[in-house]
């Protein structure tokens, strides 16, 4: 059987990076642009055409294919924040230098007749998992991405859930918290304010102000000391003095779990999922962060639900799930 | 064209009740049996296919039809606690009568060979709005049931969620407040615990006893007095207090608004719908509840949702949702 080629695109603030993907989930090359260079969209995808024309004319050595031609391709995906399935437009994100409504459909339209399909990061994540990840096989789950920001894409039916405004799927803009802490959203108590990056260390920075740093952390290796100032500490630095046993740490740690695992178990009464993947940063801490995950997620499921759905890592890989994910939405029906 | 049958059958704790149903959305005939005296699955569809079979000696007189054969129905449609629409089985129904895991598929299959469908009864009334009702043409939309509980049946892409359980849209035993009141689930927050009938009572009791019932009660037409003691009050005595101006009454729905738009608020960022549609006795209220939720609703919803999503009163009547609404998930696809 021969091979079928897409092109997977994600628009980052800081970088777009787009892939040339085989069918069996392998990137045979990429290219990377400079979000940040373009205040135009006209010349952003005149860039991104002409890279994608130079991957093609590169073809797929391993394979023995010389050159591919734009109208082989099944199409373009891109995965983009505020990415609107229907439309094909990115509507208003605050974090694109090119602002405004963007209508990359109109705009791929002018180069290329190819399929191009477009929807938010978090949903091109969640698809990427279907199509080229562990969730092959599973008709409804749920990818929750935590970073900067706290994504999330839902399959329902095997089909991703986009909704009617074709921006579905935002857990992370889910009130966990009534009148809990401040959202860069303008609302109050969003499950973003807690287990993003910027979650977990307003966590440590307020338990660290509450009980003071342990008396031996200097002879502790890994741990957090009390001279590092708070807009030093990152969440990975977290994570890694949890890993070396920081009680503080640790237990930052403890409480991201609760409140993502009362999230999770909220999910399951929504869709009840077979799974619910994680990705991103936040969720490499490991074990700090699973276990007691695991165990908030049971204690909080409801009881029809229980040991009916499972928390697991996302099987991609960190640098490809974002075009693997883009590249996926080619199989998706509008 | 010819007219086509359905039956639908709503499975209370109490009675049973079933209707022979037209597709233009009339029940045509109905029957009621007492769920209470059965403790064997075999009588009690024994004696639903008895009333079927009377129901369709009769026939449909007001459209000319004399007599309608089994063969000729569409399918029987069941609306039931717990109903699992994968198995057609009822699991472990706490409410009713009949105990253990109920295989009513099996059961009616050994009286006749046409389709036989079951879901709980939130999705049936979810089903029976989006055939016969108010979400006719929408493929997303939720349906809050407000009752003893609180039921829901979330519709996106114009399918009913069933999940990977059967057993999706719970979204009354969403934890809504963490910690919060108990609920009969063993859990403790969720949503059913402040906006059923029963949440609402415990809450006018609660604001009656730290506030104290106004002086000027007794005077005031429909204001519930202090004499009243709190095991009589019921959701429904509040709603009228509430529309005849008793403040407390008032405050009640007031708070149970604001509880229930933060829900439907949180509901949006999953699937967003187009409508959410409540029905159930504790709507009935009417303005006391409905302007004070669509505000709360209003201010707890995404940006990118305002203004996209209405809140709306089921149009089908009370006494024929959930027969009609059984009926009605004959057209689910398996």
């Amino acid at each position: 059987m021969q091979n079928t080629y897409a092109i997977g695109i994600d628009v980052g603030g800081t970088n777009t990076d787009l892939g040339l993907v085989r069918d069996d989930s392998k990137i045979v090359s990429r290219r990377s642009l400079p979000t940040g260079n373009y205040a135009l969209i006209e010349p952003y995808v005149q860039d991104i055409i002409d890279q994608i024309k130079e991957m093609l004319a590169e073809g797929d050595p391993e394979a023995g294919v010389t050159s591919i031609r734009m109208d082989e391709l099944t199409g373009i995906g891109m995965g983009a924040p505020n990415g609107n399935f229907y439309t094909g437009c990115v509507e208003w994100a605050p974090n694109l230098p090119i602002r405004g409504l963007l209508d990359f459909q109109k705009e791929f339209g002018k180069h290329t007749s190819i399929p191009f399909v477009l929807s938010n990061d978090a949903n091109a994540a969640a698809y990427g998992e279907y199509v080229y990840g562990g969730a092959k096989g599973m008709e409804h789950f749920i990818m929750i991405t935590l970073g900067t920001g706290v994504g999330s894409g839902i399959v329902v039916d095997g089909r991703l859930v986009h909704g009617s405004t074709g921006t579905a799927g935002e857990l992370g803009h889910n009130i966990l918290i009534p009148n809990g802490r401040r959202c860069t959203c303008g609302r109050k108590g969003c499950l973003e304010t807690y287990t993003s990056a910027r979650g977990i260390v307003q966590t440590y920075i307020e338990l660290r102000n509450e009980k003071g740093v342990p008396q031996e952390a200097p002879r502790m290796k890994g741990w957090i000391t009390a001279d590092i100032e708070d807009s030093y500490i990152t969440s990975k630095m977290i994570g890694d003095a949890a890993n070396a046993g920081d009680p503080l740490a640790k237990e930052t740690y403890c409480m991201v779990a609760n409140w993502l695992g009362l999230a999770c178990a909220n999910a399951c009464t929504f869709s009840a999922p077979e799974a619910i993947f994680l990705m991103g940063g936040p969720t490499k801490v490991g074990e700090p962060l699973l276990q007691p995950l695991r165990e908030a997620f049971e204690e909080n499921l409801l009881n029809i639900y229980k040991g009916r759905c499972e928390i697991r890592m996302s099987e991609l890989a960190t640098n490809e799930v974002a075009i693997l994910g883009a590249a996926a939405l080619i199989k998706l029906k509008k």
